[in-house]
């Protein structure tokens, strides 16, 4: 590409930047949360059909994807869950496809009162921060996605090839959303994802499982609290003997590559816990969610297995859990990892893009957590770049994404559709 | 009292035992949850109506009992927070006055599907046993009370004293509902609470507190786990360090009369817990219901910044606590224990009445538990006697009383009333 149309691309996307962040503040007002995506979704189905884009709107349909091995076990209604797929149709396909990809789930913000600089929904710009709940996981993502084609309409092009646009939900949790377009049958030469990953390159990242632990007994009046097993006091074993699987698996590193630098890449979390009724009632129940990592290349079925095989020896012995085993259930992502290999096309494109942008060399770099690449390396065999703004913050409080980085990538994207997919000028009737 | 009466009352009682079961059963139904009594209070009114008592029910009034030293802190909603109290006036005042109490209020019945024998609230008979949340803690015991009175009546006698029944809410979280009867102006000679106590009367108990610790941070991605801390682990190391203290005031136990000879007096319970809001998001926050007992003679003010002393010294050193200390507060039971001194006649006269239907001896223990009649004993120098049915699972699945001793205990009560009271003949327009 001449250097002056990748600078023509640039002040393109230059000139719709304020456009394109009060898009991305439009789409931080919508809360949505797991269940919640349906408004936010068909906001980003109007706002392509007005692009002119071929934009397709569809429910994941679990019994479509329940037996394709990337499938995660679904625990709640997919009534809502839709995805949206926009298709550009180029005139002549010259170029090679490309799926531009995000999704619109976001985590729970949590209590109100922890956010500092604004409600979690109400987007504000300090300086070079934005602010909201999903502002950098991954709104700012999805609105490059569509800025970066808007950019080149801008300057009279569009791409010389096949491209999807993709909003979709479930990549907080299972990854099922991401599953459901593979399913339909949406593939292309190379996919982009732009996550938050701080203007790098993903290599390499962990699979995620997700179970819950349930653990039950009989509780008694707290004046006989000897003879009743409190069921929080055993959910607490349960994770200490989850946190010493961890530190095993964490042991394992150097038999994977790109993992044994890593200081520690299997991350254990319980994020939820609920139990007990009573102050003075001695706990009857207790119920624990938790996600674990596992490396590229594992089956989660058989590190699944070694979870409860661990838990079921290590608590054999235990004075309440050896006689009522905490049932673990399996509600959520069952996923594994992936590992971009080097040197493909896709990322040579990328990192030539990534220089006229920022005028510094693309780096990659290995990140412990899910990814929904993974459908796209693993059950299609294309080159997925996962490549996304610098943020701060992202499922916690104040999560804040970087202004100038969302231009610089969104810059990036423009320049390797332009490069990866060819471009040919906008005529009259195009879509 | 003579043999032949007493013979009478007895039989007065076995006589009327159908239809006690009945009403206890009926009481049972009602799921008197805590802000939820209101229809079996009602209930009860009604009943004490039928029975030509002069029955009033009253809203616990926080303003008025705020300031009484023997006040918990309140941290729900008294709109619906009732009292109901009925008095029998004798004709002539020849005996000693009485008040029988006792509580509507019901703790929380958990998973519905742990109980075996029946659903929560529909009581059930098998053998010997009467199933069912609050039959034993204590609805047995509110029917006790008045089909004592009501086996006197059978054989045309009252009272020839001053009787108030009571029936009262907040036992199991406050004791505000008792101390609120007290005052209005409710005193007599002494009280009977047929709290489950396997036919044994109450020497002493303990005082307890209630308290929610909250633990607060920042949370983050769970692909920088180690960067965030962790709440609902942060709270486990707070259960870990109030467990000491217990350890610590049990050791204590040497100096409180009746205290030292139990095994473990100072219980302490972590009885709900609910933190975090997503698998994958370190939990960046966690609440914890905690119980504690206090020995009888402890200032509740005293033990309570004992507690966040305790707190405040051993976690100032945690990685997470340390600059963000758990929030304590104090929550419900702010209560003082009591001992029930020996020899008095109201125990006296108790003993006898046990020995005559029970044929056996009076027993006296200590429970390391809550019991409203602290507020009888301590606060208006009443003897209080508490001494009821046998009972398993209080507080448990499948709550169950036994049936014969809910007859013992009744003409236990009735005798002591025929003696305590002194007796009358009823005449056509008593009330």
């Amino acid at each position: 590409m001449d250097e002056q149309l990748s600078r023509k691309i640039l002040a393109a996307v230059d000139e719709g930047f304020e456009e394109q962040i009060a898009f991305t503040e439009e789409l931080i007002r919508f809360p949505s949360l797991r269940g919640e995506e349906k408004p936010a979704q068909d906001f980003v189905h109007k706002a392509l059909v007005e692009r002119g884009y071929d934009v397709r709107t569809f429910r994941i349909d679990e019994d479509k994807i329940r037996d394709h091995p990337g499938f995660s076990p679904v625990a709640v209604d997919y009534a809502d869950a839709v995805n949206v797929v926009a298709t550009h149709q180029p005139r002549a396909e010259k170029g090679k496809s490309l799926i531009l990809n995000g999704h619109m789930d976001v985590v729970p913000e949590g209590p109100h009162d922890m956010w500092e600089v604004s409600p979690p929904y109400e987007p504000k710009r300090v300086g070079d921060w934005l602010y909201g709940r999903g502002g950098g996981d991954m709104k700012a993502g999805i609105a490059a996605n569509i800025f970066a084609l808007d950019a080149l309409r801008r300057i009279g092009l569009q791409p010389a090839a096949r491209v999807h646009v993709q909003s979709v939900v479930e990549e907080e949790c299972t990854g099922n959303g991401a599953l459901a377009c593979l399913v339909e049958g949406y593939t292309a030469d190379a996919a982009i994802i732009p996550e938050p990953e701080d203007e790098m390159l993903v290599r390499a990242n962990c699979g995620v499982l997700w179970f819950e632990v349930h653990v039950a007994g009989h509780p008694v009046h707290v004046r006989e609290a000897g003879t009743g097993a409190n069921a929080i006091e055993a959910s607490f074993r349960v994770i200490e003997s989850l946190k010493r699987l961890t530190a095993d698996w964490n042991g394992q590193k150097a038999n994977y590559p790109y993992f044994a630098e890593l200081d520690h890449p299997i991350n254990f979390n319980v994020g939820k816990i609920e139990g007990g009724d009573w102050a003075s009632t001695v706990a009857a129940w207790c119920k624990v969610s938790c996600r674990i990592a596992i490396y590229p290349g594992d089956d989660p079925k058989e590190r699944a297995a070694e979870i409860e095989a661990h838990l079921a020896h290590e608590l054999a012995d235990d004075p309440f859990l050896g006689n009522r085993p905490p049932q673990v259930t399996w509600n959520g992502f069952f996923a594994r990892g992936y590992v971009l290999e080097e040197g493909g096309d896709a990322e040579a494109a990328l990192a030539e893009a990534h220089r006229r942008a920022t005028a510094s060399e693309l780096q990659s770099f290995v990140t412990p957590g899910y990814l929904d690449a993974r459908v796209f390396v693993i059950y299609a065999g294309m080159p997925c770049l996962v490549y996304g703004p610098i943020t701060e913050n992202i499922h916690g409080f104040d999560e804040r994404v970087s202004l100038s980085s969302i231009k610089r990538v969104t810059g990036s994207i423009a320049l390797f559709i332009a490069d990866w997919c060819g471009i040919e000028p906008i005529e009259a009737g195009d879509g």
